[in-house]
């Protein structure tokens, strides 16, 4: 096999461990992703699956980043394809709200925030950096809001963000009890939100 | 040992094996609750500690219910003192946002919430419990502030709970990169919350 074909081969093994690690971490958060179970799931020896990352945190670190790309493919890529101001902001809570009911059994970034605050290390890092980093599209995007009139000349965008994140993590919480009544109570917060803000 | 020293001796090595367990699963979460650590830092055998609980199940079950006793005595019940109405909600609120900020490094609950999503059984049914009588209680806070007019009569009182317990869960996830500003936001958030309900 040339040099080239054994690289992708490597890659998409790779890839197929990071799919179902993902499913596990899913069900049972990152620190839940125990090797054995993940080797028996892919037909793969223990060995096998270290071959591919250098440690149990590396694979952690994968999946975090592959979760972190399916929440951007789901959530953020549709929204930005919406016109700046209210359209797009309407766009990323209703894709992250969506998102949240597609991810009942846990979201495996929203889990890893839980999981890590306490752990410092690479894993509270990433997490951190993924919060960060939402929270700035976020704050932007009713940045816009506001650059458009469509929301008050006085609204804070930081705060706003923060109240629009709480939605999400709140809807999360909610979901356990009752996921459609979780849904239905948190678009209506949403739409509190906007009015409260409206110039 | 007669019979009753015996049972109170028993009950207090229960206990201190518990309030142990919590300290661990702050950091570490009820699924990262090595009994090997746990009987480490008691100081007894793996054995000595199960010899206490029939299972670990059983055992995360006592530290759930030890951090629904914790948030009890620290938020509702000083809470609880305050005339119903606006001060008790305020109360709620405040004492709440305190928990969070001294649960930097993980609270109980909340991480139960993210690690038993995905996981049906007993400790998933006691957190959905949990959620559920406190969702109760913030409903009924709010009811009262309806009474008594400090709060508008439209007010519907299942959608503020929801708004209330977003701002707590909010905060969780911002204090992780900033605890101070996620503090002031959280703080602002409820007043402008209020203000929103106010007749």
């Amino acid at each position: 096999m040339n040099p080239v074909a054994a690289t992708s081969k490597g890659s998409a093994t790779r890839e197929l461990i990071v799919e179902c690690a993902y499913g596990i971490a899913r069900r049972n958060g990152l620190e839940g992703l125990s090797i054995g179970e993940l080797a028996n799931t892919v037909g793969m020896s223990k060995s096998g699956v270290f071959a591919h990352f250098g440690s149990r945190e590396d694979l952690q670190l994968s999946v975090l980043e592959s979760a972190a790309q399916r929440f951007a493919d789901a959530v953020m890529r549709p929204a930005l394809a919406q016109p700046r101001g209210l359209p797009r902001l309407r766009a990323i809570a209703s894709g992250w709200f969506d998102w949240v009911l597609s991810n009942q059994e846990g979201c495996v970034i929203m889990s890893a925030a839980r999981e890590y605050d306490g752990r410092p290390g690479p894993m509270r890092e990433r997490t951190v950096d993924w919060l960060t980093q939402l929270n700035a599209l976020l704050a932007k995007a009713v940045g816009h809001c506001i650059e458009s009139g469509e929301l008050s000349a006085d609204t804070d965008p930081e705060l706003m963000a923060f109240e629009l994140a709480a939605l999400a993590d709140g809807l999360q919480n909610s979901c356990l009890q009752d996921p459609v009544r979780a849904d239905a109570l948190a678009r209506r917060s949403f739409e509190r939100l906007i009015r409260s803000y409206s110039p």
